[in-house]
C-alpha cells in the first residue's frame, strides 16, 4: 500500500488527491498531531519525526512513501531516500515542475512555512531547471495554526493574508507554490488575493498525486505491490476535536482517525 | 534547586518572576520545543509530556516542581502530585487565589488555551472558594502563535484580541485571569482592550512567584534543599531562533537555551 505521512491533518489534502485519482490502491495515512507542527521547528527535529514517520508507515506494510509535509519534504526527502529503500514521492519536486512549466514571464512565488522557505529548497530546485526564472519566497507561520482553528473564511485570516501576500504582489508573479499542505484550504481567499486572472497556483497535493499516478502507470513492479487490499486507513499520534474537523473538511465526509 | 517546565518559551515569564522574587534560588528550566504547542492536544498526550518533563528536571536534581504551563497544570497537576513526592506548584491555584481575593463583583473572566478551558480547572477551583461568584471563560487558541511570533504589537494581534475578548466586555467582569503564561506578553494590549481602569488582571507568571516565595519563608526544610548552587540554566528540547528571540524579550537579556 501507499503510506502517506504528515506532521497533522494538513496532507490529508494529499491523502485526498491520491484517493481522487487512484481509488484503486490502498493508503495508510499517519499524521503526527502528538509533535504538530513542524514547520516552525528545528532541521534535526524535523529529520528525527520524519524517520519515526517512516518506519511507522513501512512496519505497517507501506511499499512506497509520500512526504505529505512541506517542512518534512524540504529538509528530510534525501535522507530518507538514502536510508530507505522504497520509492519516497514528496510534494515539493512535482510542484517545482509544474510551476517551471505553467509560468510565462518567469517570475515564481513560493509561499510555506517559516522551515521550508529557510531550507531554501523551491529556490534550488527550480533554479537547477530553469536558473534563469525568478523566485520570490515568502514565509507564513501564522497560516497553518490559522487553517487549523477552522478560521478558513474569517476576516482575520484575510487580513493576515493581505499581509503576506502583500510583497510577493509588488513582484510581476504569474505563478504561486502553495509550499504547504495546509494551503489548499486557504486556495480560494488566496486566488482572490493575488488576482484571479493574473496568477496560477500550483497545488502541491495534486501535483504529488498526478506524479505518482504517473509513475505507477509506468511502473508495473509498484503497480503490483501496492494493489488494493483492505481499506484506508488513517493513524495520528494524537487525537482531538479540531483534527476531526479539520479531516471532515478535506474530505467533505466522516474519516475515522485512529490512535497509535 | 527549583525547577519549572513549560511547553515551550512562554514559561519563562514563570521563570522570570522566580528570579527576581527568589534571585538567592537556583532555578533549572525546561521547555518542550520539540512538542510544543501543548493547548491544542489532547489531555492523554498532555499528561505523559508532563511527566516526562518533570523527570528530567528531578534527575537534573530539582527539589521542586513548578508547572509553568497552564495547559499541563489544568490537566496532569494532581496526577504529578500523586506520583512525585516533591512540592509541586502550579499556575492556575495561585491565579484563582488573588482573583477571588481581588474581584468585587464577583464576576471573574478567565483566557487560556483551549485545553485549559476546556479542563473547566479556574471555573471548578473558583467555585471551590467562592460558589456565588459568576466565571466567564474564552479559549484563545491563536494567541500562543501570534507571541511565539512576534507579532506583540501587530494590527492584526490586536484584531484577534478584540475577537477574543469581544464575548468577555459584554458581561461586567471586573477581573481577568492570563490563565496561559504566554499571555503576559500581550499584557498591555489586553488591558488596553478590556479598559485600564475597569480590569484587573491577573498575572499567573507573578502568582506562583508570590506563591512559592511565601511557601520558602514559611517552610525551613524546602528553603535548606534549594539553596543557591551555581547559575540557573535554561534547557529546552529543541532550538529555533523564533524560540531564542522570545527568550529574550520576556528576560530583556541574553539567555543560553540548552538543547537536550
Amino acid at each position: 500500500m501507499i503510506g502517506i505521512f504528515d506532521s497533522g491533518v494538513g496532507g490529508m489534502t494529499v491523502a485526498r488527491a491520491v484517493e481522487t485519482l487512484l481509488p484503486e490502491f490502498q493508503l495508510i495515512y499517519y499524521g503526527d498531531l502528538a509533535r504538530t507542527p513542524y514547520g516552525s521547528k528545528s532541521p534535526e527535529t524535523i529529520t528525527g519525526y520524519s524517520i519515526d514517520n517512516t518506519e511507522f508507515l513501512l512496519n505497517r506494510g507501506a511499499k512506497a512513501i509520500i512526504i505529505a509535509c512541506n517542512s518534512a519534504a524540504s529538509i528530510a526527502a534525501e535522507l530518507l531516500r538514502q536510508k530507505f529503500d522504497v520509492p519516497i514521492f514528496e510534494v515539493i519536486t512535482p510542484a517545482v515542475d509544474r510551476a517551471v512549466s505553467t509560468t510565462v514571464s518567469g517570475n515564481i512565488g513560493v509561499i510555506g512555512t517559516r522551515a521550508t522557505i529557510r531550507s531554501n529548497i523551491y529556490d534550488e530546485k527550480i533554479k537547477q531547471k530553469a536558473p534563469q526564472f525568478r523566485i520570490y519566497s515568502q514565509s507564513c507561520p501564522l497560516l497553518v495554526p490559522l487553517v487549523e482553528e477552522g478560521w478558513l473564511d474569517s476576516r482575520e485570516t484575510k487580513m493576515i493574508l493581505r499581509k503576506y501576500l502583500a510583497p510577493l504582489k509588488q513582484k510581476n508573479i504569474d505563478t504561486l507554490v502553495l509550499g504547504c499542505t495546509h494551503y489548499p484550504l486557504l486556495k480560494d481567499l488566496i486566488q482572490h488575493r493575488m488576482g484571479r486572472n493574473k496568477i496560477r497556483l500550483i497545488d502541491s497535493s495534486i501535483e504529488v498525486a498526478l506524479t505518482l499516478k504517473t509513475h505507477l502507470e509506468e511502473t508495473a513492479a509498484l503497480r503490483n505491490l501496492l494493489s488494493r487490499g483492505s481499506d484506508n486507513r488513517y493513524f495520528v499520534s494524537d487525537i482531538t476535536q479540531a483534527a476531526i474537523n479539520t479531516a471532515e473538511k478535506i474530505f467533505g465526509r466522516h474519516i475515522v482517525l485512529e490512535k497509535v
